[in-house]
């Protein structure tokens, strides 16, 4: 139990490959974390999927993560400011963009010493890179807390970065809640994506600390197809077409109007909603399907009369059965998500399904009981230009009249800004913090 | 919100196909959940990975997902009997025994009414079988429960089916403890494994509730890799060569001894261990590998002294240094659990890493602040003949003396029995309720 043993077997390869990698020479060609390893050590990993096409570019115009294809697991991450420093916030800022920049690729942060902590926990040692992305946002309270202007970026506060207001059916969490930082890994590895956000929490060590985190994962589909949610129904199926740049300046990337650290950035709404699966569960296809909106197997919608439809056949919301009521019914979830009632309001959805296990629950249903039952739902992700008119404008009313909300509550979440991309030898929001 | 609303746009695509599954035309053939579908509806997979080879068989001499090699993701679920009639108890094995045979097949368990609630949850529509499989086991207290014997069943537990003992550290939350039935569902991917077990538990109303789940997962290194576990250790190098039928009958699978329903079985430890790993990210290099006993990066023994040594060297714990101690030291990981020094009591090991996000808790280091921290660590799961001599015999020692342990915490988990496999038309344990 002594902690200051003399180091023993001193481990010369370890201390080897790690002085490499610190030098940045390991890594950075294959992508895999144990290449270029000394010759006497051949590299752990030779494998087809070990192409580069698997390494995500962390450097551009936007940060990575958003408009990029959705990979299968994620860790989303808030954290609360510890400091009044303004010069220490930027600080972490910057030690987080350089540690994004070797972790997105492959290249682990480097140690040189036995006798100190390896920056690097290691745990993805030989790892392939996953597709990793890391995602960063500010929250509204780095910006004002209880009315106080704490970093003097007050001012830089763009218009559209409101507070969420409290919506109907609302039962977050504190600790679920809110937060001054947020950074949202997507990888194709649990692992992978976890001690991602491990590291940066240990850059965070007397800056930040963590205030809350949700995993979550999307299901194994082969990427042709739109991946079911734990509801069973397909999701994700309509989203703004992100190769068209004309849509995702429209409904995506800030313009000018948020300022300059604003410029490519977007906006994300993470909010982990849990679903009574128990409840979804005991209900007759038929209501589920008109809860949706959808077929349940094909996904297409309930409107649909052709002989070949699918998820992608057009909605018809106005298509009506012969006694004159809508087919869709009035309060179903596509109706309500539909941009055709939402002044064509929309946004980019990237959400992951969750599951933290069972807890005691109070049921909202006879009888209700309290029974241990399935933590699990949906960590719902959204991306926009402006929450004003993305999701605050179509989760207001869904809030209120969507036959879903009978089966799902939201727990938590946030808004929080996130920042343009990062160009070589600059750091995220430097254009707020050296405003 | 009326959940009496006629069912309008009958969904005859997805009822015709859930008739077919029903009937067993579906998925059988290809393992696809959707193949043999309508043909006005193409399958919706075709892709290499949908092979036979993800399937694994349900029925054999022993029960799957203990030899299995090991698959990425895990869910453990325990689950509390809530009936005193001994024919129900036997009636939810024989359906969940049914239900195993479908869903380790990847056929759906079925529906046929779009008036009724379907059978299957249906979020596994269309995704690949991911080589799931399903393994049952039966608590000590299904047994004996506060000194009851509850359903006539006492006079057949086996003489190695002994209560776990408790252990120096232990800090096992009620919560999360015990169980009168156990499942571990294995497999590829997470929705895959917690849709099993949540098709499980709707199976289960009304006779048993879930009680305590843990899901997990491997990092998804290349398969001839030893995994890297959250603490950045190779785990799971050594371990009984499962291929050899000598060693698996002398270790894993119960003979005679047990009774004719545990013949071919075997008993399960699962325990969920959280890790301190903000604690551990904090200790020097060399400590770590001192803990374990081995090289971070490479796996090796620290008694490793040629010129190519890897994680499959032999251990040495004999090897001294200059000054005369041991290389290993006393109370190193390895050392406590190697067979020499365990009178030869070997286990097969098959845990998961698991990520339950982050509470807040009391470090148990200085300065023994409260804070919110990772709750992460080991799914610790292991087989056995008999637990005597197996994970009690080795556990013993070592919760009192391995230096893992000021990182380490044993929250929750049981012992389990695992009769052996089940032959068609029979159904789990059937020996056991009916002799």
């Amino acid at each position: 139990m002594d902690q200051n043993h003399q180091p023993r077997g001193c481990p010369m390869a370890s201390r080897r490959f790690l002085l490499a990698a610190a030098a940045g020479l390991a890594g950075a060609a294959a992508g895999a974390r144990l290449a270029g390893a000394e010759p006497d050590h051949p590299p752990l990993i030779k494998t087809a999927s070990l192409t580069t096409d698997r390494l995500l570019p962390f450097h551009g115009r936007h940060q990575n993560g958003i408009v990029t294809p959705q990979q299968g697991h994620t860790y989303f991450a808030a954290f609360d400011i510890a400091t009044d420093k303004r010069a220490e916030v930027a600080g972490l800022l910057r030690r987080w963009t350089q540690a994004a920049e070797k972790l997105t690729q492959g290249q682990p942060l480097g140690s040189d010493d036995p006798n100190t902590p390896p920056p690097d926990s290691g745990d993805v040692l030989g790892l392939p890179p996953s597709r990793l992305t890391l995602t960063f946002g500010l929250g509204p309270t780095l910006f004002t807390k209880d009315g106080a202007d704490r970093f003097g970026l007050a001012k830089h506060r763009p218009e559209a970065f409101v507070d969420l207001p409290r919506f109907v059916g609302d039962q977050l969490v504190p600790e679920r809640t809110g937060g001054d930082l947020s950074v949202q890994a997507c990888g194709d590895d649990p692992q992978a994506t976890m001690s991602a956000v491990r590291q940066l929490m240990r850059l965070a060590y007397g800056v930040a600390t963590i205030r809350w985190v949700q995993n979550g994962f999307l299901a194994g589909y082969d990427p042709k197809i739109t991946p079911r949610n734990l509801m069973g129904f397909k999701d994700g199926t309509f989203n703004p077409d992100v190769k068209d740049p004309k849509i995702t300046d429209r409904l995506i990337w800030a313009g000018d109007e948020g300022g300059a650290w604003m410029r490519g950035g977007t906006y994300v709404v993470a909010r982990p909603i849990r679903i009574a699966l128990e409840h979804w569960d005991r209900m007759k296809l038929s209501f589920q399907e008109q809860t949706i909106g959808r077929e349940k197997r094909s996904g297409a919608p309930l409107s649909a009369t052709g002989a070949h439809n699918d998820e992608f056949t057009p909605i018809d919301l106005d298509a009506n059965d012969r006694d004159g009521n809508p087919i869709i019914p009035e309060n179903a979830h596509v109706r309500l998500a539909a941009p055709q009632t939402n002044d064509g309001a929309q946004i980019l959805r990237r959400g992951y399904s969750y599951d933290n296990g069972v807890s005691l629950v109070a049921e909202r249903w006879p009888p209700w009981r309290h029974a241990v039952e399935l933590d699990a739902g949906l960590l719902f992700v959204c991306y926009q230009r402006d929450p004003r008119t993305g999701f605050i404008k179509i989760f207001d009313r869904m809030s209120k009249f969507d036959m879903l909300n009978q089966f799902v509550t939201h727990v938590g979440g946030g808004l929080f800004a996130c920042p343009g991309g990062v160009a070589p030898g600059r750091y995220l929001a430097q254009d707020l913090f050296e405003a």
